[in-house]
């Protein structure tokens, strides 16, 4: 295993106070290290809370601040976070206004979010995000995981609560942007926990795992590498077959790196991608390219499209100011 | 080799083709595909005007837009663009106000850049980045290399520009923030050139390459793989000893991937930088921790130091709007 680390114990609290230290001006760490939260809270607003295991970054600390989350419970790498984490996140940021809690499906996480939502003596809701239409059910899942399109959910939804809205609202918004939202994968390598020290799976040199999961899970088929356009074909064409959107529709378009492929090979699926889209009569009116959730180390990429509408651009386009990503402001 | 790409012949044209239809609003290809560049110019503003060899991105494409370059011209995987592809650079991007090319030192970029300076019938200047501390000559160099710390020339010379500054203060201000920078990277893995179809170096499962160009060059030793304090020590360490600064000096620090480490190893990073700064009696003002300027796939990192004071802090801050780093707009 070589990663840029210390001890195999302490990559998470090392790079949380990493992380904390080069986002002072948008972010604090709990000094129990249970969360990350927004340094300037907005008193009136639903605090917004997600988490999961680390491994994922720039998801999901790197989304906390304007417009976006108020607080991420980072659990080890592909290891959920505990109730207690989330409780003590929910008693920091909530500014008597609610809380709102998105949660990615895997069982574990829904599970402790759970707990700490049935434990939590203050209004709250939960969103749940399963974008992944790779399989239904899966390693760590009853039913679709939840993948990429989270960064949309939260996205969308944190500028909502920015705007002011309500905590009914952004719960019934979270659940509809969820609802527009599709996501498929493909790794072309695997990643390696630093805790578990060796790849998670063996993957030959000239093959491919469609519809992988972000830990690395089985997807739908181990096929020999297929090129950019034939990938971007299944990946686009699973995640508009499951939206049935109509021709004309507007959608944003996430291509997202696993973490181990090249922003130059991105574009790539970009520019297949948009060929799929065109010959759907789809419109790609936003992009997204980058490795934003990521698997470690992992080589691929996902798709996600999401259907847009004249609301859902504006809180798209409304001003954010988180580590990770930046506009408006 | 596996990677996300149709054809290696095609791979830097639809790479392109997906980066311009991706960031529509902010930039547009040449028909030829020449170079890239800022979609709406600013007449009277000197422009500027960068490149070098693909396999870097997001450099140099990734930062052509308000408060940053204005063109950008992109040769083949790391290879050095071609005369003519900055000549119609400068036409078409040249206000009348004259051109300011920044290069990073490699001899074909060099000779290249110069050719097309000897032929421009323009006002124009060169600044050329040479920030690497790891060795004096090398594979591709004469002198020291550019590497991470062209994104700073870049963004605070673009800044400047962005407010009037003329093509003499510009080149000025280039040179000394280049002097005022030093970088140094470590390579754990290497990076496979789409055309050459295999690793570009072999390095062993217990071995880092220290002080690592962003080709896979050598560096200065290859050892046994480091903890990430020893590592940041070392990178961190040249770094202070190259710029001489005094105690209490506020610096920039960029912490950057060459596009195989998880963010999470960079944030572990960060934080072993801070002790050494810390040690130094050196106080980093501004963060930036990202895959910024890679070498494809290649795992590892260099860190960055920059000497700042309070005219770079306030061009720093000023608004930019560019594919890969956007604030303030």
């Amino acid at each position: 295993m070589k990663k840029l680390i210390n001890h195999v114990d302490s990559v998470l609290t090392e790079s949380l106070q990493g992380f904390a230290t080069a986002h002072a001006n948008i972010v604090t760490l709990d000094s129990a290290g249970r969360f990350v939260q927004r340094r300037h809270l907005k008193a009136g607003k639903v605090a917004l809370i997600s988490g999961g295991g680390s491994g994922h970054e720039p998801l999901h600390t790197g989304f906390i601040g304007h417009g976006m989350l108020d607080a991420a419970c980072p659990g080890q790498v592909f290891t959920s976070p505990t109730p207690d984490q989330m409780l003590a996140a929910a008693e920091a940021v909530d500014t008597g206004t609610g809380v709102l809690f998105i949660v990615k499906n895997y069982s574990g996480d829904m599970m402790n979010f759970q707990m700490a939502a049935d434990m939590l003596d203050r209004p709250h809701a939960t969103v749940i995000v399963n974008d992944d239409v790779a399989v239904e059910n899966s390693t760590y899942t009853t039913g679709r995981r939840g993948v990429a399109g989270t960064l949309l959910v939260e996205r969308i939804v944190g500028a909502a609560a920015e705007r002011g809205m309500g905590l009914a609202d952004l719960k019934a918004l979270g659940d509809a942007v969820n609802k527009n939202t599709a996501s498929m994968g493909v790794a072309l390598s695997s990643c390696t926990v630093p805790a578990a020290g060796s790849p998670t799976f063996h993957i030959s040199d000239d093959e491919m795992e469609v519809g992988v999961g972000i830990h690395g899970e089985p997807g739908r088929r181990r096929v020999k590498l297929g090129s950019a356009d034939e990938i971007a074909a299944e990946l686009t064409g699973a995640a508009l077959r499951d939206l049935e959107l109509r021709s004309g529709q507007e959608v944003f378009l996430l291509v997202n790196g696993f973490g181990g492929t090249p922003l130059m090979e991105l574009y790539v699926m970009v520019n297949a991608a948009h060929k799929v889209l065109e010959g759907s009569g789809v419109k790609a009116v936003r992009h997204l390219t980058g490795s934003y959730v990521t698997s470690l180390e992992m080589a691929g990429c996902s798709i996600t499209i999401c259907a847009a509408d004249q609301p859902t651009l504006e809180l798209w386009d409304s001003p954010l100011h988180t580590a990770a990503l930046r506009w408006g402001m």
